[in-house]
């Protein structure tokens, strides 16, 4: 594999530390390359700003169309197109963050919102279907595999199925979906390590080994069983068909394999 | 009311620009006092580091309790300091955005991850029953209210109960139950405003005056019926009661009135 891993978090010697560092170690331990894109050393700057782009202060700033066409020009900030040719040069991407608000922290938000424009991530065109934009399973970047690494503080019930906080895999979703699986990675179940305001040695021993055995089992792992925009399952308005999860709403109708857990 | 405005834009003439101009005019010829923190104005750093608290860079900095200490002992950096007496002062808060990845824009995020911190905005402990902490329903902002305005580019239906983006309300838990009604807040339904990259003349004239009736509205709107954490709802692993939503999961069952859409 050839894999980037993003790491957002402000202390190199904290548990999301070690784990990158474990994480890493068994990958090139096993003859893989690995990139990282340590953010927070790195001073990566997470807000779009005009600047990016070479933008005329004096015309109105519109972000996708002043992206796109940046990027066409070979205009954009330098730092922005490292971050791409990284993304590019991989097969895979690992994202690591701790939960802060149940989302990414903003300077890993941020390397979303700068790094994956219209015209690398998002906003091609099929060519054999004038119209029909390429996302969803079939984005720009299909045929590369996504894992995303989170630490959090709760124990794992609360963020369960019925937890307070709401079901992990839903709190991720519009990651792991509206922006992974957008763009065209295939995107492998989560690893999730709890309680991460107190993690004993041998709870760490535990979180490294299972990490170390899911960042080398990435290549025959099945990803999660998101639908395709255009595999049939959704209208030309894009709503999911009707004889689908019949009745059903709910982040889970967009996985093809979670019909029960929403339904009764 | 005394309205404290959020607004995270790059471009004053925009499409949120613009309608942020019209709330606040709204709000201010009613009488009502209105504080606008608008992030990119205010070159707001979004990215969470141990120098907002003093920290002493050879100690390991530990996210949580560094910034509760720094907030105690007054060393938190003014920036973070200002809009905190900026939130505590305002009854009611705006929070304004582009959808950006199913989401807020980074230097959105990072104003929460910055500015509502351990002792201001949470891991505050109930004196009447200590080892409980105050949170979801009322923590210790509770008492105000806030509104989210977000601007999406889809044109509804997509975004709708079955759209392929997933429900716009669910991709918003992470933001409107898990930091707003997790701090306190009683969290109106949000205003959503379609189309955003092509808004005509006619279509902007029903957003604003859509937006002016909300804002006004704030003091008698019904806030989303989001489960009190300590309302007896959930057991003591946090997990919601057996017998509320009996069989069910997702994001929709911590709200009172969603029985139905995700049951059948």
């Amino acid at each position: 594999m050839k894999v980037l891993w993003v790491l957002a978090h402000p202390e190199p010697r904290s548990l999301n530390g070690a784990l990158k560092d474990a994480g890493v170690a068994a990958l090139e331990r096993a003859g893989h390359e690995v990139v990282v894109s340590d953010l927070h050393a790195m001073a990566w700057n997470p807000v779009v700003t005009a600047a990016d782009y070479g933008h005329d202060p004096d015309e109105r700033f519109r972000v996708g169309p002043v992206s796109a066409q940046a990027r066409a020009a070979g205009t954009l900030s330098a730092d922005v197109r490292a971050e791409q040719d990284k993304v590019a040069a991989a097969d895979t991407l690992v994202v690591q963050f701790p939960l802060w608000w149940y989302g990414m922290p903003a300077i890993l938000k941020g390397w979303f919102d700068r790094v994956f424009l219209k015209g690398f991530a998002y906003g091609v065109v099929d060519p054999d279907h004038p119209g029909r934009t390429l996302r969803y399973g079939e984005g720009p970047l299909a045929g590369k595999r996504a894992l995303v690494l989170t630490t959090v503080g709760g124990r794992g019930p609360d963020l369960g199925p019925r937890g307070v906080h709401g079901h992990l895999e839903e709190l991720l979703f519009p990651l792991q979906h509206g922006t992974l699986f957008y763009v065209g990675y295939e995107v492998l179940p989560p690893v999730v390590v709890t309680g991460a305001n107190r993690v004993s040695d041998d709870e760490f021993a535990t979180a490294a080994r299972e990490l170390r055995e899911r960042v080398l089992a990435v290549p025959h792992t099945t990803p999660l069983p998101f639908r395709r925009q255009n595999g049939g399952d959704y209208d030309d308005d894009l709503v999911l068909r009707d004889h689908l999860a019949p009745g059903r709403a709910g982040l889970g109708i967009h996985r093809r394999d979670r019909p029960t857990e929403t339904e009764r």
